[in-house]
């Protein structure tokens, strides 16, 4: 916030904040005098220490990765839970998270929404996101399978790409929905159909 | 593609082609330029026409509305087909599509991907599209209820939001997924859970 100028900052922090400019306005909407208010710092020492707008997209993403991604696969695997008690946990979270006025979803669907589809580099940084989240979902479903939780003809990796398009779709229709009734409805369909 | 001059175009077309720029590119990356170029109008019949480009892609979501989204809702109610039939056969179309390279995703997808949250214009046009989809989903999970191929208890609005967000999230990941084996997945696991 200080208007002088000055000689060091903390490049985790200010990550973190370009993090948040592009989670709520996206790639092409955060414009670069957005991402320097809130980063705190001014554009020579923006593409000094990242770049360009592109590459310290590509590093807020890996940050999302290694912090918001990275909790929910916690929760996800958490030992001290039965696996599906932690997807019910971890889906309740998301879900009063996403209904939520101060949502804006997932940075990984407001990205995959945006990303064009020829840029191969972002695509497979997406998909590197997505699998890790994937992953922990499906070792929950195996889990849950090995002890009886789930029938033996459960399929954890087909169930695990469910629940990922399941939570992405909650995500996106959570930016525009007003009211909690939506995400919780789809949380208790999904959850139901584990049960029967 | 006549480099000069005209008087006159079809508005239809030049907003069927409108919507396919803002479907592949979003509302911030689709560049004015771009957008005269597809509709092959210059700027001023755009503005003269469609007043602006906000307006211009509030017109673009009631197009897609009226042919996409009125497409599927119509596959769900076909009234030749048993309502789960109906219902797989939509969201095998559905994974088809998503899973092709040329996938731009949904536009409703992309456009809750971008929309500001304060924009609550744009927010109502979002919901009442996905409104149409929520309906038609919940009218073929409550004549399958009635025709007993659904239990007693299924609750076709919470299915119906379920489904909405699955086909949603499959839309948005399979732009960034190369092969088939995702959204594939993400459907057999949904039509899974209704047989069990």
């Amino acid at each position: 916030m200080s208007p002088g100028p000055r000689k060091s900052f903390d490049p985790d922090l200010a990550l973190e904040r370009a993090r948040d400019v592009f989670w709520r306005r996206g790639y092409d909407g955060a414009a670069l005098s957005a991402l320097e208010a809130a980063m705190g710092i001014g554009r020579k020492s923006l593409y000094d220490t990242f770049g360009s707008k592109r590459e310290l997209f590509l590093r807020a993403l890996e940050h999302y990765g290694d912090t918001v991604i990275r909790r929910i696969c916690e929760g996800l695997e958490d030992p001290r839970g039965a696996p599906l008690e932690n997807l019910g946990r971890v889906l309740h979270k998301l879900q009063r998270h996403h209904a939520s006025p101060q949502s804006h979803g997932c940075l990984l669907g407001v990205a995959m929404a945006q990303a064009d589809p020829r840029d191969v580099e972002l695509a497979a940084a997406l998909r590197a996101q997505l699998a890790r989240l994937e992953d922990a979902f499906a070792r929950t479903f195996r889990r849950a399978r090995a002890d009886g939780a789930l029938s033996a003809d459960a399929r954890p990796r087909e169930l695990a790409r469910a629940f990922v398009g399941l939570t992405q779709g909650m995500a996106l229709v959570g930016r525009v929905t007003a009211t909690s009734a939506v995400p919780r409805s789809m949380v208790r369909a999904a959850l139901q159909s584990l049960a029967s």
